[in-house]
């Protein structure tokens, strides 16, 4: 039986799912973190470790991974040479390292033209058009990342200092934040000098919920990632047959918010990114298959 | 004869001015950082030391700073209680830690009231009104400060990742960005995630300058900044005879483009923080020398 390998590798977490050549899942698999811009060894022992897992709960020899064609998935991966130095040294029998945008798109859309809008605690896009991929955004929260839970939640947290200071007027959604930081705008500088983008992207659904009631500040902060990520689905030139699918934890919050031209190209994710990574790695066995006749 | 100290300490250096009872200075003197927040110790000794070095500088013994009282404006002395703590282990004859704002207005303004906007790598604001001062803003790069040349050189590089995506549209002062990272926005991230307010501080009057040359990327910056400038000057409620002084290295690039109203309201600042600090310690002169009576 021939096999491939999909991974999908992150900062938290690296999944693998072992499939037949005919795209038939048999076992899936979770490492550890799989961070190549960091930890390059750390990664790649990760990926293999979740790779041997996928083998062994299938009840197949791991050592079949030398003859097994892998697609990874990987954040960071589109950055410097990190992509090119990790294929380098993976044990399987062909590796091609592609974004986690890249993927993901796969996954969501197939191999046809498509596009994703990824909407969680980042916010990134790729679109497909005549079989030429191309991503913007996710330049991380603090210059890009526009619409993300992070730059929602440092907004609010800027809206309420400025609400604390009677430079703009304060609202419910305000009052409650700073009664979360004891009424002490320090407590709030504090928070944000240690802050990672997950900290204030925590705040982002009470946002979304806050708005949902007619907060006044919720409600201008949200008009205004709508409006950015309006900005970034527009830049895709998507044409109206183009299937968009909204990955990410804030995905739902944003479907019903965005414009109607925009609601009409929504469509449900096909696969996972995992599931694209194993898609691409069958296209991958065929041509290896094909340049071996 | 009697003395006075003024002490004005920050991050980078603690200067000290000694002058007479009825304010004549005698000598300045600069030392190194005076962070009450993250080195206690280390910002008495050097507090301590700039005062040293005054009465040395003046031709008097150090050892009368035990009879010398004195007005320390610090930066971070309204952040819990580390200025009652300072003012328990300094060997003056009396210590008074105010805020650097507060030593700020007190030298642009003298004794009555007025208000400083501090506009420089941050921003900040205070006002006296009746004889009670009030302060807004100050609360850091990340989710304060707007206006800033940090909160500019932000949003340039915010812009300029924004224009290279295709998202909004580009200026010369974008393409000028884009080549300072080699068009690559990936050294735009690399630089944003090291950088310090400072080094986004760096592109500010760059961005001015294109601004006066009607780049519409630059012009979209400053109008956002000046319409934030001109906001907490509003909250500050000020009358048209309250004289207003601009401090920091963005206040002759912001003067000219304040509304009329507070243009109106502008005035050179009678002296530095320096000054304000030995006003104020000829105060707290009279009144130690009232309750000995």
């Amino acid at each position: 039986m021939n096999f491939v390998l999909g991974i999908d590798g992150g900062g938290t977490s690296c999944r693998a799912a072992l499939a037949t050549a005919d795209g038939v899942v048999l076992a899936r698999s979770v490492s550890g973190a799989a961070n190549i811009r960091t930890d390059l060894t750390g990664a790649r022992n990760n990926i293999v470790e979740a790779a041997r897992l996928a083998f062994v709960e299938a009840g197949h020899d791991p050592a079949l991974m030398a003859v097994t064609p892998a697609i990874l998935g990987l954040a960071g991966a589109n950055v410097g040479t990190y992509a090119q130095q990790l294929e380098a040294i993976l044990p399987f029998a062909a590796s091609r390292v592609e974004s986690d945008a890249g993927i993901a798109l796969e996954g969501a859309v197939g191999p046809g033209d498509g596009a994703i809008a990824v909407l969680g605690t980042g916010t990134a896009y790729m679109a497909r058009k005549n079989g030429k991929a191309r991503a913007i955004g996710g330049w991380g929260f603090q210059v890009g990342d526009q619409g993300s839970g992070a730059r929602i939640g440092r907004d609010l947290l800027e809206q309420t200092l400025l609400a604390h200071d009677g430079v703009r007027e304060g609202s419910p959604l305000t009052q409650a934040m700073l009664a979360v930081f004891r009424y002490n705008p320090q407590d709030v500088v504090e928070f944000t000098t240690r802050a990672v983008p997950g900290d204030f992207g925590g705040f982002a659904p009470k946002v979304f919920e806050y708005a949902a009631d007619g907060d006044a500040v919720a409600l201008w902060i949200i008009d205004k990632a709508v409006a950015d990520v309006e900005a970034a689905l527009a830049a895709l030139n998507l044409v109206s047959q183009d299937p968009l699918c909204l990955l990410g934890g804030l995905a739902p919050l944003y479907a019903p918010r965005l414009s109607e031209r925009h609601r009409a190209m929504l469509r449900p994710a096909l696969d996972d990114a995992l599931g694209g990574a194993v898609r691409m790695a069958m296209r991958l066995f065929t041509q290896i298959a094909e340049q071996a006749r």
